[in-house]
């Protein structure tokens, strides 16, 4: 069973929109076991899209086409699609007393034209819509098979993976579910990765159940993605469940945690088993730190708040670091213990070091100081970070963060 | 003239990276007066990158292929053009020359295999490279062309602006050149900033020359794109001055900057013209605005610092903040005087709200106050802002910068 994927609409060939949702679909279609040879981005134009769409159904068994569904004239998926199943398009009932619900719960007035979102193709069925307007549609074409889904990223997710891939995979037959779950790890790259696990793979690589595949994503580490093949969901959970402890025993604390857990989140939680509250003090990382820590919600009962010590003399001052080079451990650690002591908090974090693109007191771009305070030691380490000022100032983020997270699980150790 | 976009790599296929090039490109094709009607996305396989090369050379007059030139087996680009030219691979005496200086330069040892990336098929021409190892090619088929670019996208971007685009225009019989200024805008809708220049979209609708074109962009506001044709550039530049000025003179202070300019650079040079230095206080933006801040390369001639004022004990006792709601106007004020205060600045800029999910001291999320102190005055601002957590603190950090910019604007017309 192979499938390609077509996105519609004149903004993505103008570049005004990155297709992300191709990009999507794409690995959604690769974690269900259906192979996807081609991706295809063409205009809203009625004759290109019925030739994308033919073409992608002589080389493949089934074609997700993305966009194009919504109220305007611009919008021509449907149209398209009748064409290429040589069928009319009719007004569905049940579709177009649905919109006319939802703009009345809004009390708003539904544009005519809005009803085109009713439009079925003659012989294809509805895909049912939680929250926008615009239905998706199963479209058969001979032994061969359209979908069409909104191009708005939640609306298209919630098709995909709700009627979507499951419907490919039952029409390949597959009676199984696949499962993943992804380990986030910092502080080793790619090549060390895979030679400490060399033995799950070469395993796996023999049994092909589960797989593991690497997922390098710059400042948030490498994650690496366990895809398992089941009977049902409980025998997937247990797959997963028997890998991940085998993984994390070898791995052991470069794991930070599973799937959406960021380095911050995984700090809060550390913090918080252990009642402590943190202050940050920044320089190279300028606020970024903060700006991480703030954006989980509810950061509040282990975050004090940090000082932005840009200004060499705001160190001095407020933060009470003896003078002298302020790019050096001795600085990273007094910013430390100084935010520790201005905010009441039990552990201090502070970062100093050289964004770039200049050097500072002598020190080359990439050298950052971090420095630790917590209970009676104060602690800094120092990192050499790659790439422009920006990416310095990511990764300076994230180490500062990763220290803390060691020193918080020697801690729990001790 | 028209063209082609095709993207080459299995990763893009599987959701791994997201396919930003093409959208560049596409981007690059229009403003360059060439129509694009489709982009591709294939894996690393021979004959279905040869496929797709014929496909699109039979379709358009040009095509843009983009990656599979690294130096690995899964490296295919050139070796799919040579068979679409029906010519064989030669090692280009110059680019292996090129590629081994660079080895040298850096004190590596150059693997063989990177000898590939000096194989070009005979009839093609190089584009030399700068900062990477991969060199472009411009291959003629007939009397259509292929162009190919790698992947990584500042050597694509240098590529296509360089040598690709000016070819294809060339090769259209284009004599003139297309030139572009972008006006960066905050605080108008888009739909208000179309009806405030209605007159100049109708009187340029009329003459075709130069263009308009309006870019949301989210929290960095809308832009609006001035294209112009012309014999030169020299002539160019000058209608973009032009109309610019006309613009400008319509629009006001919304306009902050042109092209790349951001928000928080344009704040820093009004901030460096008074000679003022500014101090910043964050609750709901929470880092946000002092890491952007930090961003800018040389904000430290008009950057103190900034505190991050979480725990709202913080904000009583660092920046002596009467007791009270601190989602309020007189917390703003106080939080903005406190941190000015406390840094020695000239300036304090300050932030408290509701970031949410959920809503704080009976304050609904959306809601934030901004506080600003400057020479005798501390004023506050509300606005009322739209979308989820991460949203709101963006457009908190981009308004408090926006409402700074119109009282140093202010201050200066004073």
């Amino acid at each position: 069973m192979n499938a390609e994927v077509v996105a519609v609409g004149t903004e993505l060939l103008l570049g005004q929109i990155v297709d992300t949702n191709s990009a999507w679909i794409g690995e959604q279609l690769a974690l269900g076991g259906i192979d996807c040879l081609r991706h295809v981005r063409v205009g809203d134009n009625l004759n290109r899209i019925v030739s994308v769409l033919r073409e992608s159904l002589e080389r493949a068994d089934a074609v997700v086409v993305c966009g194009g569904l919504g109220p305007t004239q611009d919008d021509l998926t449907r149209d398209a699609i009748a064409v290429v199943m040589g069928a009319e398009l009719r007004r569905d009932p049940e579709a177009e007393a649905t919109l006319r619900a939802m703009f009345a719960a809004r009390g708003r007035e539904m544009p005519a034209n809005n009803l085109r979102q009713a439009d079925v193709p003659v012989g294809a069925s509805r895909i049912a819509q939680q929250p926008g307007t615009a239905p998706g549609l199963v479209a058969p074409v001979g032994d061969k098979v359209i979908y069409a889904v909104p191009g708005v990223p939640y609306e298209m997710r919630e098709m995909v993976a709700g009627t979507v891939i499951p419907d490919l995979r039952r029409r390949a037959g597959e009676m199984s579910v696949i499962v993943s779950r992804t380990l986030r790890t910092w502080g080793q790259s790619e090549s060390g990765l895979a030679e400490q696990i060399a033995e799950r793979i070469d395993h796996l690589d023999g049994t092909g159940n589960p797989t593991l595949a690497f997922l390098a994503s710059g400042v948030e580490g490498i994650k690496v993605r366990i895809t398992a093949r089941a009977a049902d969901e409980e025998a997937g959970a247990a797959l997963l469940e028997a890998e991940e402890a085998l993984l994390r025993e070898i791995l052991g604390e470069i794991v930070f945690g599973t799937d959406d857990t960021t380095m911050e989140a995984a700090v809060q939680q550390l913090l918080r088993e252990a009642g402590l509250r943190l202050a940050i003090a920044e320089s190279v990382s300028g606020g970024m730190a903060a700006a991480r820590f703030c954006a989980v919600p509810d950061a509040s009962d282990v975050f004090c708040g940090g000082v932005v010590a840009y200004d060499p003399a705001v160190k001095f001052s407020l933060l009470e670091v003896p003078e002298g080079p302020v790019v050096s451990e001795a600085a990273a650690k007094a910013m430390a213990d100084g935010v520790r002591r201005l905010f009441g908090a039990e552990v201090g974090l502070a970062t100093t070091g050289v964004a770039g693109p200049d050097a500072l007191e002598g020190v080359e771009p990439g050298v950052v100081h971090i420095g630790i305070a917590l209970d009676d030691s104060v602690e800094a380490v120092t990192v050499r970070l790659p790439g422009d000022r920006e990416r310095i100032r990511g990764y300076a983020t994230i180490s500062a963060f990763d220290a803390l997270r060691h020193r918080l699980l020697a801690r729990r150790r001790a």
